[in-house]
């Protein structure tokens, strides 16, 4: 039986709040055998089927890592062209990635044509295969925080040009683009909340039927 | 600066390891308080854009719980027919949901039509609105774990059926039906793995670029 320590599920909601997205990260180098660790988890992952459709590219090469951000600054100048006066001034503001200084950056994608599993659960929502991997992603990026790394999810990118410039199988499909590393500094509080973009919610929207 | 207990981290592991897609379920009821408890992490979860997505519908009627196991069985009923012969035997020993047991049932769907958090970085991959519910869940669930709740995630069912029969929004998409109870007995061990239908794999794929 499952047993944890005192506290445990206290800390464990304070390491929830603590997780956030990191975009400002020290240039330092994370220790090898601490991102094994913590990318370990991955394994731990629920998946549908057990498919374990999980596949990581870590971008090393300087010409893997230009080509992410120029992808980056491409979709972002797009994005800003989605805004006008105000907003578009708010949003060009805001760091949304942290992919000029993290140490550690991996393309995380879903084997959309892996035979593990058989297919099981996947039939009817198809969709699920990329949802566990998303799950892994959590766990990662709670691993990590826990032993104080940040990790930041990146969106603003087109996935096939990244799937072209990492040479990746036609048969993947980018789930997250991950930058991690030691965060700059802690924070409880979204960045989008601190420069005035969004507020969270305070109440969960549940209804019965 | 985020401070944790001496040994969270590798309870935080241990957590992981045991959180398992629970199917079998005791039928006394979740104290409503300790639901709410684990439910609130929702809120404590990353959404692209602060868009917090997630809306959840509880099944609480008898109307209700038996369109959902009739929506599971027939969908279950076609996925068997997908298989052959000792692979149609096998999947139909394997118990792929606690629906008729399980005290509490929840409808988990992502608001596609959302403007909360105005679009940002869901412009380049709107997915990122479900991968945002997704990471809730998975919060949720290892919080629910740590309180000795099981949750099972059943994907075995017809989204917009589901959403008809619940009177749900057109714009909400499904994201999962979970199953929440306290669990007729813990285990390490995945039920696919343990009827035999997949195994784990030991080593994450991961390449560098």
């Amino acid at each position: 039986m499952a047993q944890f320590p005192p506290g445990f599920q206290d800390a464990l909601r304070d390491l929830m709040r603590w997780r956030r997205d990191v975009r400002r990260f020290r240039t330092e180098p994370v220790d090898e055998a601490l991102l094994t660790h913590c990318l370990n988890t991955f394994m731990l992952s629920p998946s549908v089927g057990l498919s374990e459709p999980w596949r990581i590219l870590r971008l090393t090469s300087a010409a893997a890592r230009s080509a992410a951000l120029a992808n980056f600054k491409a979709a972002n100048a797009d994005a800003i062209a989605g805004y006008d006066g105000q907003q578009a001034q708010n949003y060009s503001r805001i760091k949304l990635s942290g992919m000029r200084e993290a140490p550690v950056q991996l393309a995380v994608f879903c084997d959309e044509s892996t035979t593990k599993g058989a297919g099981l659960g996947a039939a009817t929502m198809a969709e699920t295969r990329r949802y566990s991997v998303v799950c892994a992603i959590t766990q990662f990026w709670l691993a990590a925080r826990a032993e104080g790394l940040g990790v930041g999810w990146v969106s603003i990118l087109d996935p096939e040009r990244l799937k072209r410039d990492l040479d990746a199988p036609q048969e993947w499909r980018l789930v997250a683009y991950l930058c991690v590393g030691w965060p700059e500094e802690d924070s409880l509080t979204p960045e989008l909340e601190t420069v005035g973009w969004e507020t969270r919610s305070m109440t969960l929207p549940i209804e019965e039927r």
